[in-house]
């Protein structure tokens, strides 16, 4: 899915919601454990519960991997239910990899290639720490995107992202400057945590058209209308993850409607955002 | 394990290789396809053939991941065929994890956890970008080892790891001393590659005792001597790696003979090495 694809989803939906399917086998609803995949059957009542209402879903891959083969399986046949709705969605796989050029072209194959590995994501995250090669891969497939770490939603993002060079030039900062080199607008998008919000402007001059992936909306504290002020562009330049917030509203039989509900009021803040903007009528 | 049980390990095999299982499908020899799992074959003979010159074992996860469900499987079966060696070896998740705290401390469940994902490396690397709550989580576990990049051995590396504060400290020097308060020697590595074996003294100022995983012999080019005359400590402290050097050492049919004499090869350098640091008679 390139970037006005992306665009015009969200103006068709009018939102920029991502859902973080961050699917812990201990807090999914208990009358789920009865089912023979009971991740894969948690996610797909979540999907189906928000399809209305968002543009993207992420799965979190450590979520899966915890789990071994079986989380794994899990995962592949939530990916083969997002194939699905093609076109009609963006899918993330939030996998924060990153490695030598050979090792992360395997990597990319490994989210990518749905020959090869069975998956096929649009996206995936990708961490900048070990610079252009173990990133380049990723930006080899047409139509798929690198979503490299700049600035997160954590408080150790203060350990070393705000390292700051003789010019005053921060590390996140760096790493926006430098990967313009190997991709653009259409190949790149950036992680930056809404709980930075303010820090949107600073980065907006960086990357003016560049998609942000902003989690950090919810759970973690971050404010919708701070990202948006700060953040939006003019293509939107916007999907904003919400996890926990959505996917576990509530624990019980009614998990579906209650995240469907979050999702729903969610899409509405966003509605009235994207208006504000002029960019839906 | 322990360091002291790692030094022991070390001093006992007159080693301190580690074997890279970089186990890319299409490199492995021909007659090897026929087998149900022929990755695991192949690891399985480059473990046999090795095991009298190798302390440490590395599987690469991305090598295993690019083939979906089928890899995550053979690099079970090797997990649980590294375990028959419980004691004689130590194992690495060579994964380059990290996330937000709640996030990587799935990630750690994935590699250590038995009882939950299947799989009990004694060690995982692990990028630091995202700071203290990313790492922490893998250093909860008694007996692991979290190994955290710091300066790797590919081009990119230059990129943001030299990336340089008002005072001159560079990131990886930062990566270093602020990580020292996360855990200690008995818990913590480090990845410096052997394509910068000169900055290794750089390196040993502040860690002096902290074991170092070093990727970039062999293939890469690094020098082993190099390696040891600036890296080696009073715990030998260093655990050199070397991957397609030694497991594609020949793709015919004598891949296992050739790969064993490549790690004798380098075990009796090291053997050497060791002795001339008075760390083995």
């Amino acid at each position: 899915m390139n970037r006005n694809q992306l665009f015009n989803l969200i103006q068709k939906k009018r939102s920029f919601l991502c859902v973080g399917l961050d699917s812990d086998l201990v807090k999914i609803p208990a009358h789920l454990l009865e089912e023979e995949d009971p991740v894969f059957e948690f996610n797909r009542q979540i999907i189906d519960a928000t399809l209305d209402f968002a543009v993207a879903y992420k799965p979190n891959y450590a979520f899966y991997e915890s789990r071994g083969i079986a989380g794994m399986q899990s995962l592949a046949r939530t990916m083969a239910y997002l194939r699905t709705f093609k076109g009609q969605i963006f899918t993330i796989a939030d996998a924060k990899r990153g490695d030598i050029g050979n090792t992360s072209a395997q990597y990319a194959k490994a989210v990518f290639d749905e020959k090869i590995s069975g998956f096929s994501f649009d996206g995936v995250t990708v961490a900048p720490y070990m610079g252009e090669d173990s990133v380049k891969p990723f930006l080899d497939f047409d139509g798929k995107w690198a979503i490299i770490l700049a600035l997160t939603s954590n408080k150790g993002s203060d350990d070393f992202q705000l390292f700051r060079n003789e010019e005053g030039r921060r590390l996140f900062e760096q790493v926006l400057t430098r990967s313009q080199q190997w991709g653009t607008a259409d190949n790149i998008m950036y992680v930056v945590g809404a709980t930075k919000a303010e820090m949107l402007s600073d980065i907006r001059k960086i990357v003016p058209d560049h998609f942000l992936l902003v989690p950090g909306v919810g759970a973690q504290g971050g404010s919708l209308q701070d990202v948006a002020r700060f953040g939006m562009n003019d293509h939107c330049g916007l999907l904003v993850n919400a996890s926990r917030s959505i996917i576990f509203a509530s624990t019980g039989n009614d998990f579906s409607d209650k995240a469907r509900a979050e999702a729903a009021s969610m899409q509405l803040e966003m509605e009235a955002l994207l208006k504000n903007a002029g960019l839906i009528k």
